[in-house]
Parts: structure tokens; sequence; C-alpha cells
């Protein structure tokens, strides 16, 4: 199975070094919308080609992987490259999901290939736990938790305030909730309740260190309905403290059996990762194995996770998980 | 969809107490090897009828649900039935299973029906838990801790012993193997480092307890690989504080991603459940409802919880799922 990348960030350097763990897969291609010369990849073999030229591709690559942004480039680029390719995309924007997904659908359908969207963790393993637990115990309530780890966008809003020169922002959750979840409490949650942020913050020299913290820490949507704590470093420690990207979190499904209701249960799904890119090219590439089988079956338009079956997600033959694996 | 039950123990009961909980599904039948008239069901409307006569009944029922034995009833209950019906089992003797499921998979296919082998939550959604983790993380480590939960055949085999009137065994996860594996320390574990054993027993008046003790301790396969602890406590000890059918457990995949292997993953799957039986069923009927679905789509032939997408286990739309649980 041959595949191309699209972009050249950290997504898709998850998915270049995944590649090398996966016998049956092979990267061709990194499409850029820089100059290619610019971009340098790290597996021999694999070309950089400008993404004007990709259609001219498009009959060597059975899946193509799109690492661009949710915010403006996914909803454009999907469609639009579904047009010519088998496409795979992280889109995460909950919300427009339904959209994105009759926009893809449309084009796939169209062209005769196959998409999958909205891959990853969460949309993507997540969702696929929680879907797996309110088929399983209908009556009972979902908790999702995130952290602790980055999150992109509050650290980028941070490093907008003036005066900061760096930031990071780690998403945590409340201890104190999630085991309260565990034991099978079904607590109502607030926001506050959930999760708590923690930012480690450069500032300028000669900044105001108490406006910057103020401004975070009032910021709506982005920490006003958290409790958050604001740690202010030199760059020194940032260099040396802060430079992976760990992520992770919990999904719990809580619920009753029983002609009375009288016995509970708890499932719970948690991941601790090291690398969240590195992790999310990961389960981009198992999905990307899978939609390749399917289009080999004559399937065309657009999947998510909840229409894939987990055997077509490994190289390994269907009597060969159901010896060892089942 | 309308489903009847073959067997009338706990797990039927549980399939029984499910369909209360699940509107889209309605139980027609329960049938039984006793003698209908000493059967008594719970829920009004529902026929209790002799096994005998299952076939006279084929043609009101979308799914069969074979709550019986993995020892001796399975092998040969799933490919019987399968010439009438569409049926679905929790066959759990794993070794056996490729055996199985061609029994299963012919019969199945020679007679125009669908069957599911194998489902419940281990072999069932820890399997789909091992097949995931290894999908996603291709470089790591499988683990899977059962408990802390009541085994039954374990509480058979004390049973036995001469002196004892009652007796449970509890399985229990060793805590610190647990920490070790969460903390991505990928331990080697031998069988006696994973799990121990706790026996609560009833001894007979005048029964030898230090012989029951040394008896239960070096059996072999059941205990002598095992930490045992026994504690002897009074009938109603046994009956106020034993009634239960708790368990639970743990799948862990635990791997590595980047260029140079650099980082580390943990992904946990766990079930704390009160009823094992009534999840059990649970799960039973998730799947029910999926091989209906694919009957639907003109499939036939056996299949296991590997070859069943997510959104076929759930009675709501797909437009639906993807706009609130991805």
């Amino acid at each position: 199975m041959k595949i191309a990348i699209l972009g050249y960030g950290n997504l898709a350097k998850g998915v270049e070094s995944a590649v090398a763990q996966n016998d049956d897969i092979e990267l061709k291609y990194v499409f850029t919308r820089r100059d290619p010369s610019t971009v340098s990849v790290r597996t021999s073999g694999v070309t950089v080609k400008h993404v004007d030229d990709i259609a001219k591709y498009k009959d060597e690559i059975d899946v193509l992987v799109l690492c661009g942004g949710s915010a403006t480039d996914l909803p454009e680029m999907t469609p639009k490259y579904a047009g010519d390719f088998n496409v795979i995309d992280s889109f995460d924007t909950h919300a427009k999901i339904p959209e994105h997904f009759a926009n893809v659908d449309k084009a796939a359908n169209e062209s005769g290939h196959i998409a999958l969207i909205s891959c990853g963790w969460d949309p993507g393993m997540f969702s696929v736990m929680r879907l797996l637990g309110n088929a399983i115990l209908p009556e009972g309530s979902d908790y999702t938790f995130w952290g602790k780890g980055v999150s992109q966008g509050h650290s980028d809003a941070v490093r907008r305030i003036d005066g900061v020169k760096n930031a990071k922002q780690y998403t945590i959750p409340v201890a104190s909730a999630l085991e309260s979840v565990r034991k099978g409490e079904n607590p109502e949650l607030t926001t506050r309740q959930k999760h708590t942020r923690e930012c480690f913050v450069v500032a300028k020299e000669g900044a105001d260190k108490a406006k910057i913290e103020q401004e975070i820490k009032t910021m709506p949507n982005y920490f006003a309905d958290y409790d958050t704590t604001v740690h202010f470093i030199s760059e020194e420690e940032f260099d040396r403290d802060h430079q992976g990207i760990p992520h992770g979190g919990f999904v719990f499904r809580s619920g009753v059996t029983g002609f009375d209701k009288e016995h509970s249960h708890v499932v719970e799904y948690s991941l601790k990762l090291d690398s969240n890119p590195e992790f999310t090219a990961s389960v981009l590439l198992a999905y990307a194995r899978a939609i390749h089988k399917l289009r080999g079956e004559g399937q065309t338009g657009c999947r998510t996770v909840f229409d894939i079956a987990p055997r077509y997600l490994v190289a390994a033959t269907d009597e060969d998980i159901r010896a060892h694996m089942l």
C-alpha cells in the first residue's frame, strides 16, 4: 500500500515515522505548499513535490493523508482532494463534522473514491469508546476528560497576549472528579470541576507579569470558566522542560443493568501519550489501511471511525487475529 | 427486532433484563431443555417453550441468543441452530475458537443465516481492545489482567474438594504489576506476578481445614502457579458477603513511536462490573442488533467482534451518532 502526505508539520512527521513501523505501507511523496527544495524529509526514497502538481501522481497513491488544520485547511482540502485520491483527515471541529462529512461524501462518491474524516483519538478512538459504551450500557452517563496534556489552541492564545514571549498550556483533569466517576458515583460536573489549566509563561523583559496573569485568567472561552495557574519561568526552563507535546485523556461509560437496575458498571478507556501528534498519526495510518481495503471491495464515499470494523485496521489475516487476539 | 433465548441461567436472565433497556428489541421466547412449565420468566408476554420445538418458531425470530456453556453446549448448539436461525454465542474457550468458527461458518453459510461467536467481554470487548492497540501501536506489548472478580471455574474446583460445603474464588490483579504496566515500564510478568487468588470457603462440620487449604493451594492448573489466600467463613458470612458475581479487568497496550522510538504511549481499557453475566448479556444484545442489521444487508456466515463496525451496535442513525458521539 502506497501513501502520500499533504503537509509536513508535526502530524505529517508522525505519519512518516509511523510508516517505518508498518511493513505493509510505503510512503511515496510528501506534498507541500512551500518550495519543495526547502523541505527535507527523514525517509530516504521519499520525494517532496509541490502541492500544485499533486494530480500528476494520483495513480501512484492508494491513500493521501491530509495533515492540514481543521480551522481553514481541511474544510477545503478534504473534499477537493477526494476528487483524485482516497483521503483521510483528522478534522476535529466537532460541531462542524456533519457539514464536513456531507461535503466529503459528495465529492468522494462523485469521483469514485473513499474518504475517512475526523480520525485520531478525539475525535477517533474516544468516539469509538463513547459509541461502544452507549451500545452496551444504554442507561448510563458519559464522561470525557482530557489531559494531562498540551493544548495547542490555549498555548497560542496565551502567546498572543502582550508581553508574552513564549507559553505552553497544560489541560489537567481534576483527580477527585476522575475518582468519583471511577467509583460509579455518576457526579454532575461543571466545566470548572472537570479540568484545571496550567500555564508556563516566558515574559518579555520589563513586561507586567501581574497584568499578563490577570489577562490569562479572565480570557473568555479559553480560561474564564476554569481554575488556572500561571507560572512565569525563564527561557532556559521553558526550553528544558516544555518541549514535548504530551497529551491523553479518559472516556468513561458508567451505567446500570438488572431488572431493578441494581448493578453498576464502569467502563474506562484512557490514553497516556508522550507525543500527541505521533499517536494521532499512528491512528490515521491504521485507518488509512482500512479505507484502502474497503476501496478494494468497491466502496466509495465518506466514512468515519464508526464505519470501520476492527479487522480492517491490521495487516494480519482474519484467521490470524481470530487465533491470537480474540 | 425480535429475539429468543436458549437457556435460562444467569446469562439468559441478563439478556432478558437487558432487553427491557433497549426499546428496539423484543424478547419473544425462552427455550429450555427443562419442562417449560417449571420455568417462570420475569417479562410478561414472553413464552417458555421446550427446545425440542424450537424449529417451529424459526420464522418469528430475528436472532437466537445461545446461553449455553462453552465446554459442551455451544460447540454443538451454535452450528446446529445456525441451521434455522441467526445466532449469537459467548463461546470462550480461546484455544478452540478457530475450530468453532469453522463449524459455525459452514452451517450458517449453508442455511443462509448469520452468526456471531465468542461475544462478551473476554473474548469480546477485550479482544477489540487488543486488536485496536496492536493496529495503532504495532511496536509494543499487550497485557490483560482479570479481576477483581469471581471465577466460576475456580469456585467449582474448590467446591469439589472433600469437606467443602460452599466456596467462592476471587481473581485479583496484582496492584504493583498494574502500576508498572501503567507507567509504561513494559515489565515481563510471570503468572504469579500478575494475579493472586483468594478463596472464601464454608467447611463442612468436622472437616480438616488445614488439609482443605493445602489441597486448594497445591491444585495444579487452578492454584499451584498463584499465591492463594484461603479464608474459612461461616455459612451466614458466605450468604451475606459473597452472593454477587462481580468481575472486571484491564487490557493495556504499551508501545513506542517516533523516528528513534523515543516516545512511549500507554492505552488502558478497564471494566469494573457488579454483575459479570448482566454485562456480558448487554454486550451480546448489542452484537445481536449488529448481526440482525448485517443479515438485512444480505450477509451470511460466521462473524466475530472483529468483523463488526461500531455503527451496527446502536439503534441510533448514522447522522445522529456522527453529530453527537464523534
